[in-house]
């Protein structure tokens, strides 16, 4: 007799990852789930055997690993479609750091919930988070159940307080949420923070065993100014201050050089690139080339950004959006097949934010942070290609049930661990304070 | 004691066009439906008072136009998944032409049906089709609910039977439905009908009275390949035989050159443009020139075009792929705004199809052609702008109801008139008989 699980997925089909790394499925598998890790994908009859505490029924669903959102600023939630149809340095200037200024904790909070019960809805069961008051995220994440990365921003402008209190937070909360909460140190740019800063935070990653999560080279104007302000790219900087030699999270890289990436591949740290395509069609950049960053070796996640600019934090769009843009940027629609999107939404987005060995697969031992996705909807019928029809044929509406560490989160689309109309309505009487926005008040200056 | 109504949706927000045809937003509002037509568009509190056989709650919900899917080819849901990752010669010529050799009357019904499942859910309303054994979808359109502009396409390579075919079908079931359908003549494109043929379809296009849907410009390569072979463009072509002096909806039209928009503008016909951006990005093609255009006066509608290459009938992706790759190709985040995207998605979509004084808007005289979408989720919170909201925010999945000539065809995002489960299996025992390739048989050769 099999030693009792707590869950068991029955009839589903499975998206699990060959000797290679390679996105196949298993058709009428089961998942057997104990302690919150995965103990067993296997056949819908041997599962039937397994003894457990909930059953649930995956008939008409591909359940998979949890979507990772690789870069975010989930309490931006709050601004979502408040600076619309501009360029970055007015998005920056004139609507985001001016009210950021007006930003309470309990703001922060909100827009954390808000955010949360958003990305379980879309099968997000992971994020990393780089924004300011992350105690207050870090309370968000331990309610709602989720995963996530998590580290307070800081600019130079702020002196080094800035980064102790990055510091400060990484080392508190680090295994936080029965360990569901990672941490790093948060520089907000090389555009914002100055080189002896960014090198302080090199010495401090090491020292600690800390990632580094940062903006760098989000677009091709940035690496232009600051190479005729300083003489190196952005990227180059980073290397000069050392942080190629940590655990590095760079966000966007869509203005690196050919050289960048040639750096990136060689780097001795282990170097992650997200990328959130939404936001660069909005902005009018270019966007992130994947193809180069993979075949340099360096994994590529999916994100959304915050909502502020990308409007959401859908990470199935992201997906689609990374498939058919690189599709377009490369002009070759053979290039980032569907398999090959799903790689990037799982393993590669685990490794990316330093979870490559705990999730982003179905695999035993890894953490039960699982997505049911519902493939009987008329938009997803019939099914020639799995593969092709989670990718651009499914939506984020249709995961049914949210898992993380075991933990069903949502069941049958309904929320269990967020009060939606609740955070809402609190967040909506905030908004006038939170939105005013006063003469030459900001808390940091765009000029790359 | 005003006149009882049909219909009467109260406590909503409703998207209305102001004089200028700018769209804007009426708070609180109620909207009166009879005779399967908007009566008024008013306040909550007058529209309470309006004896109403139905009466349903807006509250947290959007009023808006029904979508329209301006190109589509309804049945091929049948081959979403089916050709992935190829370009587009070799979708043709080794996938689709092949398989749609074997299609039956009944293949076509049932696709039909799933796509137009997939169209009330996700908020279309009208769609305009363009495939074989059109009588099929007719049924489908009649059964369903929905509202469509039918075409029977035809190639050159079919002889004069072809055209005679797509004029008698136009002919037949012009008002069919209640007066839901609407019919043109359907060449293919000018690579597959020559130009004797398309001069011979604008003669009878004049004569009927009927409008001409056709694929022209579809990309660069089409247009670069016509100029050598033939010394014309695509939409020279068009002129030549005479289709610019008629109702003429192109679809596609990435590969137009300037004195091609141009001619469209000063075209006698009511000329419209679809476009469909997903699939764009999939076979790596430049996009519809849609400021071009706009400029010139040609009105441009959204499509998805058929779920073989775009994977989905989601005119709300449509929507907001629209906005982005224009922001994109422009390189300019001020161009189009939400709001200016929503008039593409409302009253230039409905004029593009030939209807724009019967749908599109919710003005009084106007078919009630409306949908409700709920923007109570956690991604549609909190709301700044209605506008950036529907379209950046929104899913096809945040439709909760949608309404056709005033008949309610899916309430609480149940389907009212369509048997989903029995469609889509009846649909998939087939699909082996449908997928099947031989050697040789295909119903046309892809050689622009």
């Amino acid at each position: 007799m099999p030693e009792t699980a707590e869950l068991v997925i029955t009839g589903c089909a499975a998206l699990v990852h060959d000797a290679d790394g390679e996105v196949t499925f298993a058709e009428d598998a089961g998942i057997v789930v104990r302690g919150g890790a995965i103990a067993a994908v296997t056949t819908v009859e041997q599962a039937a055997r397994v003894p457990a505490d909930e059953v649930i029924d995956g008939r008409g669903c591909v359940a998979m690993p949890g979507l990772v959102n690789c870069h975010t600023h989930a309490p931006m939630v709050a601004l979502r479609g408040f600076a619309e149809d501009v360029p970055i340095e007015t998005w920056f200037n004139d609507w985001i750091w001016p009210v950021e200024s007006n930003l309470t904790d309990r703001d922060v909070e909100l827009g954390a919930l808000l955010a949360c019960a958003e990305m379980i809805r879309g099968g997000v069961t992971t994020f990393a988070d780089h924004y300011f008051a992350m105690d207050r995220v870090a309370a968000a994440v331990d309610s709602s159940g989720l995963r996530a990365q998590l580290g307070w921003a800081y600019f130079s402008s702020q002196g080094p307080e800035g980064r102790e209190r990055s510091l400060d937070f990484a080392l508190r909360q680090r295994g936080a949420a029965g360990g569901r909460i990672t941490t790093c140190l948060a520089p907000h740019a090389p555009y914002t923070v100055d080189e002896a800063d960014l090198a302080a935070t090199a010495a401090l990653a090491v020292e600690h065993g800390l990632p580094v999560h940062l903006h760098a080279a989000e677009n091709q104007e940035q690496t232009d100014t600051a190479v005729a302000r300083t003489g190196h790219t952005p990227i180059e900087t980073l290397r000069r201050a050392g942080l190629l030699g940590t655990d590095l999270l760079i966000a966007h890289a869509t203005g690196v050089t050919d050289d960048d990436i040639a750096l990136l591949g060689a780097a001795d740290g282990r170097i992650g690139v997200a990328t959130a395509p939404r936001g660069y069609l909005k902005f009018g950049w270019g966007t992130t080339p994947v193809r180069a960053l993979s075949a340099a070796g360096i994994p590529v996640g999916l994100a959304t950004d915050g909502a502020a600019s990308n409007n959401s934090l859908d990470v199935w769009e992201s997906l689609a959006l990374t498939s058919l843009v690189q599709k377009s940027t490369e002009k070759d629609p053979a290039w980032l097949t569907s398999r090959r999107a799903l790689r990037h939404a799982t393993t590669e987005s685990a490794a990316v934010v330093g979870l490559g060995d705990a999730v982003g697969t179905l695999a035993p031992g890894h953490r039960a942070d699982i997505i049911l996705v519902d493939l009987s909807g008329p938009h997803t019928q019939p099914v020639h290609d799995l593969a092709a029809t989670l990718v651009h044929s499914a939506r984020a509406a249709d995961v049914r049930t949210t898992i993380v560490d075991g933990r069903v989160l949502m069941r049958d689309r309904r929320l269990l661990t967020v009060d939606v109309p609740a955070v809402a309505a609190e967040l909506s009487e905030r908004l006038p304070a939170l939105t005013e926005r006063r003469e030459g008040r900001r808390i940091q200056e765009y000029d790359t």
